[in-house]
């Protein structure tokens, strides 16, 4: 028997040392055992009707569980972030999950921790958990990193259903007539469906005129998107390391072939270079995450923009038909799904867009779901993807400020290993044993590398919400070290500075933690969050605003394409969309080698791209790679399954 | 309140005309109700442990719910499968649930319909239901045509994974040395994995030698796969109907280089030509079809070939160190999932194998686990794809062959429509209104075209089971016709011929099917059944004995490369393997338009690809085509979501 808390919270009996996440993962579901999914929902208040069971100790949660408590207060609002990381990480997921559970499990808040759903890629290439880790995590981990309740395949449907819908309508405009393609898109006695309603107000066209009554301008209008293939900028994705589909050349089939205009019985290859993403990049996940409800993702999928006619139009998904199929495809996803971490406290996970290209946040709905669930004395402990500089301002600038909700409290997770890097430790990277100054007491390097945090915390505290830091402890960490980074933190202005050691010992490890946000919280003023910038600037002005206040550089370089966009997205209406940098994690300014608080520093912008379905543009300030690679030995060499028990082996 | 019948199953208030089966859908989910998943379940005797729910109505059925009733009596096994049908279809799916719902809801057996899961992709391309249809079918049919419980996507996961790792090892290959690889292979002090030993032994190496011992030899053996770029048969896939992704070159992208050997400094692409294939294409769904449980779901996955060496060597997915994955990323996919015709009688819905390139059945433990469940009084009846010259074909001699199981009768669907094409009527195509001939009493065409039906009615005997002839009833059909259908099928021998109106008035309209199937199945000889060949006998014997026996073909001529593969399976030890031909399901012979029952014909063999993880040969006859195209009106333009109640709209 499982022995419990005086609140009926498992007591954990961790193990020293701390076994594989797999292996605690597997620990827990034997000898602790889980809660049944719809227990986990009563906990914060939900009824059986508010847990869909979705498979194995997963259930997806529907809107209506915000709609039916819409008149409720909201809980406190939190978000974990962290300093620059090495390649290693520094434990966001896993102080946000330990956090969430000494709040829970050990203090007995209502507490619901949000996280974002891992891309499957890099599960099975470089080896790193998603799910927390040690005696903070969301169990079974294998349930947690493998398909989840579909989310991310249904993203993939959707993107690569506008894909193709777009491809082939470029191939079917190179062979057809203006009539032919009228006639064949309203064919006699075949309604006008909605999709194409939404393209006849645009175009100017009343939406009720029967087809027939056209005239020749408005069927081709209509009928002809004219897409300059050079102008595309929508991608195929799939959630697979496969380096080898960044570039590709599609349409090299026999059949796939236009008669040509200039050679009488000629026809030419309808072939086109493009490239695949990894799905999380997809703009289809940034609408995910972003969307307020069905009606409101309708929207913004069907806003999605493809690519741009010759006339310099954009192209959207509704222009190709696709908006209500993509919605339709997406309708179990804009559920979150609701797991349990080790202490069988609840968590939500939903959405997992990339943290550069996009927000890097889990979604506005689930936070919003958790929110009301939690109530008043409540919390709702979000994670931003990457280093604060980006993750947390895109948090505050861009994911709350299209839900409207109000943030308390910020929570920076530091560790020892980073802050010695940053006063110039060497180099850390992924598979290489660390040298000596990470393993030894060093508080010179330390306390040098401190300035990178202090950076962070003034960053937080310009949005009006309070900073708690967690040290988050590896067991060769000092005391003495322990003491600078509370220091330098509090000097920094941190309203509290506390170690954390959530990964050995689970929720108790987070105690002094939770008690810190609480107090946090308490202390918040509710009306001091602001956001950074107005957004109905220029777009160079917000890049500027962003660069200067939050990364420190002196200011920004635009190349010639991307002074050229600026103009487009203005003229296309995007201008007043927030902005969302894609630039490294590893450093506040562009260079991922610089270490610290680099000044001095220009920011370059190569070029920008839109998201306006999903509502920001985001410009690139250095190298991005949106579809990683595999090593020569992936991690899916120590992946299989126990014939006998039917046991996932070797997943981290 | 919905009124129950005396078995407890609702009465159908059936609407005339039919709607559209969206809307039909929609009635039954709002008017009758539906059962909560765990109830049907319960129907036949699944306990709460034995119904994972998953998702909206869905559930997943685990294998144990097989193991734990092993020493039971199985049910009687029924497979549905048809004549050569028009490109409209002629309602195997239908008559499969209808049936289905006849003897469960009507006649109180207990029953189970054992159907493929459809692909996705089709359904936002060229409309066509596949869970039936009219008042004999799954719902909520959304729920059905769309993601389902994922196996797709993992299909889809698991393709596309080993495909990664085929190209990136090549890549490696391209640009390592033996030692470096097999140096990242092995580093120091990382364990040699389950999946290596797996190889190391295939190679004669001693699995537990220290690699620091391996000599150089047995390194470069172990670390160099050297796969011929030419020689690649795997693919990648994806459930969207693409057809620009038919022929693509990938690898293009500035980082997919490698060093020249011939040229100091310069760098070579490492591009390569090759396609994607829809995700029910993959030999992966084959595998799942065809797997008896996880552990052999683990060694065909790990046996599947993606190509050969420059020595000719058969490259297998373990030989990569991705058969765990695999398996791992398909372990939820091996459960079938359960849901409920619209009479609330239970329907296994499992795995969707192309029906020309795979076998087109859907799984072996699906109908495992529903024999098992309905029990020695009970039904289960299953679907066969195409017409019986191929799927009922390939499911006698490669799914019973592989499951060991006997079926008792083969109902072979056929409709007046598709016979009077045969006897000569003039094209039916989709899309376009059917001729008079097709709506007008016409016996004297008809009666020319029943040979169709005659002949498979005697192929399916050579099997050694009965045949039950279903006429599936439209409305425009004359008595007359029905009674030259009838009469026809008795002078071939059938046990039975019937008209059924399942799809106008559910399992009522199936009733006097229902009732023949019964008497048929009472009436086979438990000895009966028998193969049509020795899967011992040679490779080209196999295929002349189909192709003479169901085909009515006079021989078979292989081509050159034909022949070279012929030789090549038998050396790689592939020659015991059963065949599973792809042709059209149009004719009897390879000719689409060749209707009737073609005589003098020949079967031209242009290739002969192997699936030799899931376990057959197919021989390619004729232009198969695996990634279908969008028409220039796709059926996406009609689907939508109703913003208000969240409905579904359009779909179908």
């Amino acid at each position: 028997m499982t022995s419990l808390n005086a609140l009926g919270y498992p007591k954990l009996a961790c193990k020293t040392p701390v076994p594989s996440d797999i292996e605690v993962s597997q620990q827990i579901v034997k000898e602790v055992g889980l809660l049944p999914i719809a227990e986990v929902g009563k906990q914060v208040g939900l009824t059986d009707d508010e847990v869909i069971q979705w498979g194995i100790a997963k259930a997806k949660v529907p809107l209506s569980a915000r709609e039916s408590r819409k008149d409720q207060p909201n809980g406190n609002y939190v978000v974990v972030t962290g300093i620059n990381p090495t390649p290693l990480g520094e434990g966001k997921s896993t102080t946000t999950i330990g956090l969430a559970q000494g709040l829970g499990a050990i203090l007995g808040k209502k507490t619901i921790a949000c996280i974002r759903q891992p891309s499957q890629g890099p599960t099975f290439g470089i080896k790193g958990g998603a799910a927390g880790g040690g005696y903070a995590q969301v169990v079974p981990m294998e349930e947690f990193n493998l398909h989840l309740t579909g989310d991310i395949h249904a993203v993939t449907a959707a993107n690569n259903l506008l894909a193709a819908a777009l491809e082939t309508r470029m191939f079917h405009e190179a062979s057809q007539s203006d009539e032919a393609l009228f006639r064949r898109l309203c064919p006699d006695g075949k309604d006008v469906s909605p999709v194409m309603k939404r393209r006849l107000k645009k175009l100017g066209i009343d939406p009720d005129k029967n087809p027939s009554d056209f005239t020749a301008e408005e069927k081709s209008a209509f009928a002809r998107l004219d897409i300059d293939p050079s102008a595309v900028t929508w991608q195929r994705v799939l959630d697979t390391c496969d380096r080898h589909l960044r570039c590709l050349t599609v349409g090299q089939g026999s059949k796939e072939t236009v008669k040509s205009k200039e050679k009488e019985g000629e026809r030419l290859q309808h072939d086109r270079q493009t490239g695949f993403d990894i799905t999380v990049a997809s703009e289809v996940m940034a609408v995910l995450a972003l969307s307020k409800d069905l009606a409101d993702m309708r929207e913004k999928l069907g806003a999605m923009v493809v690519g741009y006619s010759r006339a310099g139009t954009p192209v959207t998904a509704d222009d190709l038909g696709c908006g209500g199929a993509l919605t339709v495809l997406m309708k179990d996803a804009i559920m979150p799904t609701l797991m349990q971490t080790v202490e069988r406290t609840p968590v939500m996970v939903h959405a997992g867009p990339f943290a550069n290209i996009a927000t890097g946040n889990s979604s506005i709905v689930a936070d919003e779901i958790a929110l009301k669930l939690v109530g008043k004395d409540g919390y709702c402990v979000t994670e931003a993807g990457f280093g604060a500089d980006i993750g947390m301002e895109k948090f505050f600038n861009i994911k709350c400020r299209y839900s409207g909700l109000k943030p308390k409290a910020a929570v920076i997770v530091a560790t020892v290993r980073a802050l010695k890097m940053h006063g110039g430790g060497p180099p850390v990277s992924a598979g290489k044993p660390l040298q000596k100054e990470y393993t030894e007491e060093n508080v010179e390097l330390l306390a040098k590398g401190c300035c990178n945090l202090q950076k962070h915390i003034e960053n937080a505290k310009k949005f009006g919400v309070n900073v708690v830091v967690a040290v988050n402890k590896f067991k060769t960490d000092t005391d003495k070290e322990i003491e600078t980074v509370k220091e330098a933190s509090m000097a920094a202005g941190a309203f509290d500075a506390v170690l954390s050691n959530h990964w050995a010992e689970g929720g108790a490890g987070a105690e002094n933690l939770a008690k810190a946000v609480v107090a946090a919280c308490k202390a918040c003023d509710d009306e001091a969050f602001k956001f950074l910038y107005d957004v109905n600037k220029s777009i160079k002005e917000k890049v500027e605003i962003i660069s200067k206040e939050i990364y420190g550089a002196d200011g920004v370089d635009f190349s010639e394409l991307a002074n050229k966009q600026v103009m487009q997205y203005e003229k296309s209406g995007f201008g007043n969309l927030p902005i969302c940098i894609a630039k490294t994690q590893y450093s506040f300014s562009c260079d991922p080698s610089a270490k610290g608080v680099p000044t001095g520093h220009r920011i370059t912008v190569r070029e920008i791209r839109s998201c306006a379905g999903a509502g920001f543009l985001y410009p690139i300030c250095g190298d991005i790679m949106t579809i990683p690679g595999l090593p020569t030995r992936p991690g899916f060499y120590d992946v299989d399954v126990d014939l006998e028990t039917g046991d996932v082996l070797g997943l981290f």
